[in-house]
């Protein structure tokens, strides 16, 4: 059965989909919402009138989702479930659901939770093997820890941004031109995107325990796309020994609309087969491969969009419950709307890589785009897209335009 | 003139320092303070009371005091002259003071600020040197970035925890006993310590826009100790390529007592000379190193405590100002209740080295405690305390025992 929603059946945010955002008007409060169809359903008049069941007051009020993340999985599922019953077509309050929908062209969305720590993986073996070729071409692409453990990183939380925020060009030291030299400083001139997709959290664990895979489900309330901006090149000189800092900490970019698991549960497919077999505490035998078409796409200002890249998240070697798992083992705490990022997703094919880097092999083959322009890394004005979609449930996109350093 | 509360002149925490904290009892909620030798002054009932100048409403009502921090200089230099005039000997509003004032043994000092980002740097040249002499006993101690910026990386913040709480040994993977093998798994068997300094910000900063050198003093409100734990093993095998992650992750101690930034004026000093001369926005001809003496002491389960290192701050390369221009030079911004740590601070000489990393040197070398046993990293039961005091202005300590691992 549909719903009552003008265009919503097969939008992409029907009834199968029900993503939680947060909407606002110009300078008024940020309100959590679920999208359907082109319109968003505010959720704090419906709580407060009794129509999303049981839930502790205020949890719905905004700013950010964060209360209603802490709840957990029986009262997400409740509510998705209340949610769908009123925007059903057989709705017995339909009435009041619909004095609580707004259009999206009347609103924006705003960041949809405030984000604890920020965590990126490293998770993609297509993506980690192309950039040890690109940057140690005299050695094997592969770390010798890769296989055995999801790399990752700590990242800056503060900037993790909204999709449709412009992004500064960010300034920085740039490598010496020969080595043994004096850095150079500027703007950046190898600046790139990530292509990934992220998990939300839901309840966390306390200090000194951990995750296990198989509580996954209890912890993940959804996911969205991620646009981990990269400054290469200062990424390139600061990066030893440390890991990344500058090159990344300017910009990360999400979607507005974090897609529930349950939404994605019909997507779950078999992972990639692990070699060597992982140690235990990383073993799982749930499919948590997730079956998401990703396209990048490029306009120069004033231009057409070009899709440079399309792949599938289903290829990703380390699963979102094993990201969990790692990042949890040695007893640090999780909190309510932190955010997993899984690294960039390249498949195995060249117009399958998910970074400029990578798909113009560390600058050497310029892409071409439709007008005929051509790219290595972004030029100010670029605007770029990433979309994802799950058979009948999108991700939406996230966006984001390249401003002149100041 | 010095103040009426019994035991404050003199004892480190006189009204030359006058520290920002929070307090609580048992279940109860958590309350801004200022420390006042072995007494905490409540604020918010002094707020309300006008007793504290023109402060919005609700600014020391707790949790944290980012609120507080957030009003930026002016607020705290009127909030600190009004606490000193309350608590000097002169006082005219004794009584009202005197009803907000607790002794510090009914209560527990708690976290004093919600962390939004938590920044580490690698700030001491002796210590960045003896690692690349431990680690890379063949290459060039130093790597061709440290002397041109101050490498720091993000770590996590959810567990940022008050001194006094105890750390649970962590679990995870350890290198391979031969290169080309398989990790081994289970509790860290080089569990360290690292001495290092803090500083919480207040005002940010705009995304897009940094803090220049100059503006340091506005955004920086106060100083702590922090314990940055390590577990070496899980460290040495995870940070190839993108840093440290779960050998830091699982817990940061720091000190309760954030001693302002002008309790600390009469102890900034010049700091060592820096060769080569950084880029322009590195610059700055403040004296902003910190002559505070620094120890590290380490008591077994049941033993007696013995100092094991004595240090000074005032020998780090790069100073805090210089930190903060070079995380924001990118654009990225800095939140009210940011912490941003030094990294280990290491002198010239073997025992007044930072770490048990380095103090054993890389575990070959066992340091001797009083009572005869030896220690390379810690043992579980050992609790690590570190001091700092600059003059009359004491940093107080930050305290943490080692449990097992579950």
């Amino acid at each position: 059965m549909g719903s009552w929603v003008e265009g919503a059946d097969g939008s992409g945010f029907g009834l199968e989909n029900l993503p939680f955002g947060v909407v606002g008007r110009g300078g008024g409060p940020a309100r959590p919402a679920v999208r359907i169809g082109e319109h968003a359903l505010i959720l704090e008049p419906l709580a407060e009138a009794g129509l999303l069941g049981d839930l502790p007051p205020g949890v719905l009020a905004g700013p950010a989702l964060n209360p209603f993340l802490e709840l957990g999985r029986p009262a997400w599922s409740a509510t998705r479930a209340r949610v769908t019953e009123l925007l059903r077509e057989d709705s017995l309050e339909r009435e009041a659901a619909a004095a609580a929908l707004v259009p999206l062209s009347d609103v924006e969305a705003r960041l949809p939770v405030a984000i604890g720590d920020y965590v990126d993986f490293y998770s993609s073996i297509e993506h980690a093997s192309n950039v040890g070729r690109i940057f140690r071409p005299d050695a094997e692409p592969l770390l010798p820890n890769w296989r055995h453990l999801p790399v990752g990183y700590h990242g800056r939380a503060s900037s993790v941004i909204v999709s449709g925020t412009d992004v500064r060009r960010p300034k920085g030291q740039l490598p010496p031109p020969e080595p043994g030299g004096a850095p150079r400083f500027g703007p950046s001139e190898r600046l790139d995107i990530e292509l990934e997709l992220g998990f939300v959290t839901g309840p966390g664990n306390a200090l000194g325990s951990s995750i296990p895979t198989g509580a996954a489900r209890e912890h993940i309330f959804g996911f969205v796309l991620v646009n981990d901006w990269s400054a290469r090149d200062i990424q390139r000189w600061e990066y030893v020994p440390l890991g990344p800092f500058l090159g990344k900490s300017f910009a990360t970019s999400i979607s507005p609309w974090i897609v529930p698991v349950e939404a994605l549960e019909p997507h779950r497919v078999a992972p990639p087969a692990q070699d060597p077999e992982p140690l235990p505490y990383l073993r799982t035998d749930e499919d948590w491969a997730l079956d998401i078409a990703l396209e990048i796409a490029l306009a120069p200002e004033g231009g057409e969009e070009t899709v440079v890249s399309r792949t599938n998240a289903r290829g990703l070697y380390w699963t979102a419950p094993q990201q969990l798992a790692h990042a949890t083992v040695n007893g640090t705490n999780v909190r309510p709307g932190d955010l997993y990022a899984s690294g960039t997703i390249s498949g195995a094919e060249p117009d399958t890589r998910g970074s400029l880097l990578e798909l113009s092999w560390g600058g050497r083959d310029p892409l071409e785009l439709s007008g005929g322009a051509g790219r290595t890394f972004l030029e100010d004005g670029d605007t770029v897209v990433l979309r994802g979609t799950a058979g009948a449930v999108s991700l939406g996109e996230v966006r984001g335009r390249i401003l002149p350093s100041l």
